[in-house]
């Protein structure tokens, strides 16, 4: 029996996670539950899907990755199962799939889940997260195919995800543009500047907001204390920290802060 | 080998929830582990017995469910093992098993853990979960017997849980009486009472403290914002909520508030 | 397939953990995880090397310990893999693993990992754990010897631990001097000192700080509230606790502080 990840928002202190647990368990014996996380902010639907994109491409081929942070819970959003590179996905249409929807060379399979009589009798409309998506990622687990729970669409929630830019200045020069995709534990600042637009052996400034770090480093603890410093992080962009501090923190900037850097002729 | 759920207030910075974990895997080699909280607020009983309620059921029959919140430890308190609708439960004898010992019709066994070889040798006795439940909980996913751990007894200890009500006014109407029984971490006050005390097409003024609630909903995201609502919550009693706040935290309400509706006749 | 444990300062927000555990699964289909904490304190070596030393024994023998609070990643800080007293331990070489290094009569074999091409290629050089110490422990899982992963060191860094000590005074009597090692989540005051120090039948004071309980007892619910009282804590050693409140809390005191125990003649 496979693997199933788990990503909600729904923190560890009710019992909601509980009972989906339960209710996988209950469906698909023997399922295998791994967590991703719980720790999202409530209805935190963006924070998902990055976190979703950085984390499910670790886990083996046919792995099912079931994510409920889901603020329409009750109202007319569909119910997804995407299947894509080998990972199958159980998700609200509300974008939090949004990194799985894209590649052109090898479109995934976007189904809107129509099989009710999978969903649990429920005496509301505020947990499909045990009602409804549970029950239909145990379907999957138990060997059901995703073209079978519903009819194929092609119109799938996105979120408006602006890629970061290069900017060819008048008077020379290259600005590159993003912005701060995360804030981590550590109050390090992940952008979604690859790495690679840099040319080896430039050193440009990186400029946040109205800061500023002008150090590059390979890991964090070649910074000298106190000194912001750029480097490469785990997903290949450009990273921004404070040596044992919180960037995030010293800075006052959180996810979304706008990112440039400017690379000399 | 079977499935078994932890509950406890022990947090997961400290060593507890791992040695305990730890434990059950040594003494019960091929258990599967699945937690249902570790964050309930130190000494939490009533809020434990509720979170077991609400989690246990979903689970498939043959679970063995764990759950110390043990204020006592150490102490006289006795350890149960109960059984009862195909699930069991080792757990103080505190009345953390409450809503588990109810059903008249179906009356589960109650037995006082009697077999101390199975304990485990303690420098002290503040760690009964590692020591004590979790060697219990492993006899029983090993196969042995429920009623083999000791004499079943008459006495365990309930919580006084004051079950919602429904008064005829003298002037006409009924009122029903309850309380917030548990606010999640979307600041959703979740109370008892059942949401089918309410008749069909009435949609009655929900007081709670010295607000009220006028608008009722099916789910959440049919709320404007700012506005206070009810609905129907997952299981099925009472729920109030604000959309994309935390109502408990607008009205500074907290569980066991007392919750009041009004029908007319 | 066996069982790893999982420890480290990440948190449970980010995509980090979640990651490592893919990358786990991935490499060692079938392996069975088990979170011993992800909740340490950023960067606390001191503190994962504590909750390691009270954890792990209670894990069956054969099972992989896999520890990663690593502020040094990426840098020059080798990676280890201990075996000892039937457990494999993979973290890196900062002190983590110092209370497994210590048993002269048994020495563990402590191996600096030189399989390189065991790692994972990395974008960057931040995540040596789903890079570099998942693969590694993956590899123990599908069967490595611990040996076959590089040379035997003799060197392993250790954190100076200053064990508690005895002394006799001039005057008469013995003075205990410890300090506090661990604060728990209930706001007990864990300390290093024996309690099989204590002679039987004599009750000593136990000053922290400028603070001191009198009392002594068995267990929690034996001390009054707001009375300070000391006892034998889950690891043997004394500890202080505050009933249905936080000690710690109480009289500020954290981790490091100096303990002392005057026993007379």
């Amino acid at each position: 029996m496979g693997l199933v990840t788990l990503l909600t928002d729904f923190g560890t202190a009710d019992y909601y996670v509980a009972a989906v647990r339960g209710t996988l368990l209950r469906l698909a014996p023997g399922a295998r539950l791994v967590d991703l996380s719980h720790e999202l902010p409530p209805g935190d639907v963006e924070g998902a899907a990055g976190l979703l994109a950085a984390a499910a491409p670790t886990f083996p081929r046919g792995t099912v990755h079931l994510a409920v942070v889901d603020p329409g819970v009750g109202g007319e959003r569909r119910i997804l199962v995407v299947e894509g590179g080998g990972h199958r996905f159980v998700a609200p249409d509300n974008g939090l799939l949004t990194h799985f929807l894209a590649p052109a060379d090898d479109p995934p399979l976007v189904v809107s889940v129509k099989r009710h009589e999978l969903f649990l009798p429920s005496p509301g409309a505020t947990f499909h997260g045990r009602d409804r998506f549970a029950p239909v990622a145990a379907a999957l687990l138990r060997g059901e195919e995703a073209r079978g729970l519903g009819p194929p669409i092609g119109d799938p929630v996105r979120l408006p995800v602006e890629p970061p830019r290069r900017e060819i200045l008048d008077g020379g020069g290259t600005v590159l543009r993003g912005r701060v995709t995360r804030v981590d534990r550590f109050g390090n600042l992940v952008t979604d500047l690859p790495a690679d637009w840099i040319p080896a052996g430039v050193r440009p400034i990186v400029e946040v907001a109205q800061h500023s770090a002008r150090r590059w480093v390979t890991h964090y603890a070649e910074l000298a204390p106190g000194e912001p410093g750029a480097l490469v992080g785990s997903l290949g962009t450009v990273e921004l920290s404070l040596r044992e501090e919180s960037l995030a923190a010293r800075w006052a900037v959180d996810r979304g802060a706008a990112v440039r850097i400017l690379l000399p002729d």
